[in-house]
């Protein structure tokens, strides 16, 4: 089975991390293929950065999808989610999505612990989205900054460990969901630390696509996720256009 | 993997049917051990069956689980499941719980669609209590009785195939979980005459079973989830008592 | 009017304390006919307590409801108030329910004051399950443990007064619902030290009781609270099983 | 017991029927003391009706509720009711209010059925003040005039019982209330030809205003629903300004 | 065009308040009719004042309303205002709407800042039946006693600005409304020491009629606000009476 | 007062009539700067299509702010919205929002009425995310194709008036958002055969956008829509780069 993983972001550093974790939790006979954005920012983290990267995702998913089984949207919030559901044939999962699903099957009440205090409007909205409001216990973001995006886990580890902590104790938490792809593989080297679950959004996410790919679904040809209507569209890559139907693409 | 299937029913005719299911949608290397209730009701239908029914899971569970990397409560409408996941160190997840999580992952919105009239508000309680009322577009069922419980979806494909397509026309889903044990492996059967996709309870809860195994969560020791406080418990089987920490108290 | 008071609870000292203030608080001229489960935990206080409760609920209205009027399922949380509607032709009604609908008469939003930290997941499920969360201001649980179930009202008193005010200052409760059998009678006992209505779950819901029966609604024969259609069932006693319709299938 | 029954519409018919119906269902040793307003519309039906029913209504137990031991707003859509809460020092209940928290005992979702389209809206607004839409099944209206405000539930009577039927049949509804005062009365006549219990909202209310007087609740000195502070009122009848505290001001 | 701000509060000063920044907010060309109730109280805070107050709202427009545009119901909280959207023909604002529909406009969560404790409850009532529950922060009141409402907004300044940060910094609030009409123009004054936008109800609603006006609505003839039926209506003033199409009045 | 209305579509004939219908809504002396999308489709109906849509409105901003009081998102649906907010110091709103918002000072429940029925998944989305689902009564499509987007409006006149007034008969709308940039001034031709008011989007968010640069709110610096911190990005134009904070960075 292939799974494309495809970062929104333009920082090569978390996808390797976010592959090597993949591929530590894929299955025997699970190929990841991993790419990286060539536009947009280096971490999605505003409702102005996922405007960009929802489109980003769509790219990414035209030029890499063909001979995939399913497909991950490899940033926290799921950027392009919806569209990339109703243009591909595969299934397709988010990040944020497959964790917090996962998440609810390991407790009622789950947190998102994050490392930047500019995240939680996303990742709130993200929530929201998914209608799963009722199952959140909070979002605990930490509060600064830190010097690298591609070892933000390791430099603030202690701090979030700590507010994986008063999650559970302040907040009523069954289950912590570590939330941002630069936080993927962190779960695994705390979990000891922390008297609950620990959801690893990648490690989720390549579960559940595979377990997508498994069961063969089918393309909707009704209902919302229904194949759209072919349309012309113009100034994007023809790969995009091509996903879009447009022929004068 | 050795995942326990536990069908707190006791049709024995259901349990094979669930079984062969189950290891059609396994992966590679993982066991089935399926076992059927020795009290209780052919099949759960209402919410005093489910009140025996959820004793009956916790018997079953704490009969077989000792050597399992999950369990599954192989009834749709989870009875017991809550109890079970504060009890057991072994991620336990439900049917109806693991197919509608996937079927978020499928659509926007998602119908139930079942063989008897009389599921219906023992269902209603179970996409409640989940938290999942905003992703459900309706829940049909079929009318009038069936001759055999373990023959009911070869007897009522073609009108189950009609009530599925209702359901994309008229309640507006995205995606259909064909609701009840009794109705597993019917997906397969008929998924090239329903429009959207359809999510089969058992598969989807064996392979949902076998990533919560992958994944490796700790058990709580703090949350709504923590292994309960050792306590007195009369009437019951030893092994269930066991459980309870009766003895240790 | 005779009403049937079902402590699924193995605790005698309980029963007794319930059933007092049940006749203090009933009108003249109604019977209380008080009885003890003979399996299952000293008090229910979580979902896998709970989840024995409900069918031992199911066999105390069995063996004791023929001659009643109406009866109470006589542990805060109601387990098996569903099933027990369903089978019974007489009107039930659950501690929690009649306490959490009197307080709604009482104030605008109501806390949730009860003696054990363990028994607040069962109770938050069990607002929700009524659909009153929004009607909700907070749960309110002691920490640490007490000596003796039968008396943990006496040994916390001034402890749970401290907590019926910081629910009232801190989460703006208009009313105090004092959760949990154990506590029945202490509402009297220490209603001029907490400056809000409190709320005694055993005397609300003889009230609510009587109310019911006095109404003389009929037995349902259409929606979801209809008789069952009559099934097996194995492995109960009979009295159980003859509600089930059993021998009639 | 003296309960203060306070009808908020001009039409002494009605008070008459709810009086009689009050009387019919209230225990032993309860008198109930009905008064009409002298100010306002026959019967309230719209929000422009209730605004001017609130005033009524703090009119109506200004100058009756001394020597009372609870009061009822008899008008369903309970008009003024928070207003009297927290002006008076005894339990005041509302006829919507007794009605569908009676209902929420007597099954998980009620339909309110009604003589008049007009009634709708209001209802509606009343059902979400309560915070009970999620245990509404639907709000069932007759279309068409009717000749006397009076008598409209013997007119009508056919057409209600049909109107009940449809909203256990294609709402679901579990439990009926037959919501607006003049219907008092026509449960009685009518429970043996609708399928499910019937909630008359007088009994319901009488019923409940004795059981709020029996729990002896202390007036709130804390909380939404404490006493005002006393301030000038101008332009209103002396016996309400007094409830203002008007003259302590 | 032509605005009345109906002030449905007996207290002057604030009319005069209000007017001043109503006709400071006013485009050119506007002429804003401001009217003081002459019955009622010096500022509507409980429920029970708003009981009052809903009935003078309807008086003052019923009196003022030929030739204007469209009006305002002066007071934030809208006494009155769905019945008289019933009974005008011209559009109809309320304060607390107008500002909170504003406010959603530019941050996703406002939050409501106010003068005195005992606004709390019936503001929060306000929110629910306007259906803004997930889109409210927090509802800040100021602790304490004032000495003149006609200058609490003086007396207050710095404490209320401290209120606003707090509700930004602790309760994530992305807008600020300034709540209750003796604030009106504060938010144009404190403006620079807010970190968030604020809302003036006044000046929000002053703009909203005119928007309203401008728009032209045609009165509905079908719906819940269409006109209601003429009926007899007693003890109202004539030009009241006139509203609800009495031809006896 | 200049305001920047900016089509995200690609269709300058729909540009030009939402320009027409803005110019015949606003205020004397109210410029409006209509632009239109070079990149993207000829008009968003999709997920995917609002993928693309909420980048070209950053653009579009980016390109043309510069001296505007105020923007609004020409298309209903409102892509790029909570970004736009985020990046800019002017007001911003949306066609859905501000029609929305303008609905629900004319009536309880609204409808949405549009031409095709592709659009429903992507409104009911919006509704969603406004948090405004209590205030919604349905979304009306029409079934077919239409030959022109540009004249889509009088081709389905009259089917689209039927739909509206099934929205009031059916669906209790109280009053109707005709909805999509195409149907722009439809409101006004045939308001006299709807029997509740109508909203145009474009007239309505032409007039909110009016009403917020009133207002004069402050860009927040706290807050969820607070300038997000400079960041690097690649492959978009110079000028949204130049939003984005990029060579500050």
């Amino acid at each position: 089975m292939k799974i494309l993983l495809a970062n929104p972001n333009t920082s090569q550093s978390v996808t390797d991390r976010i592959a090597a974790v993949a591929r530590g939790n894929a299955s025997n006979g699970t190929e990841i293929i991993a790419v990286t954005a060539k536009v947009g920012v280096p971490y999605i983290a505003t409702r102005a950065d996922a405007a960009i990267g929802s489109r980003v995702t769509l790219e990414l998913l035209a030029d890499h999808h063909t001979g995939c089984n399913a497909a991950i949207v490899g940033a926290f919030g799921d950027p392009g989610l919806g569209g990339a559901r109703e243009l591909l044939s595969i299934p397709v999962v988010g990040l944020a999505e497959a964790a917090m699903l996962t998440a609810c099957m390991l407790g009622r009440r789950f947190s998102i612990v994050t490392f930047s205090h500019s995240l939680g409007p996303w990742y709130r909205e993200c929530v929201e989205y998914h209608g799963l409001t009722s199952r959140l216990a909070s979002i605990r973001m930490l509060e600064g900054t830190f010097r690298d995006i591609g070892n933000v886990q390791e430099e603030k580890e202690a701090l979030l460990v700590e507010l994986c902590s008063r999650a559970v104790r302040e907040d009523e938490a069954d289950v912590i969901v570590l939330g941002g792809a630069p936080l993927a593989g962190l779960a695994e080297q705390v979990a000891d630390r922390v008297p609950v679950p620990l959801v690893d959004g990648v490690a989720a996410a390549v579960r559940q696509a595979e377990t997508l790919a498994a069961l063969r679904p089918r393309k909707a040809t009704a209902g919302t996720f229904r194949q759209p209507a072919a349309k012309q569209i113009i100034g994007v890559p023809a790969s995009l256009a091509q996903l879009f139907g447009d022929g004068n693409a």
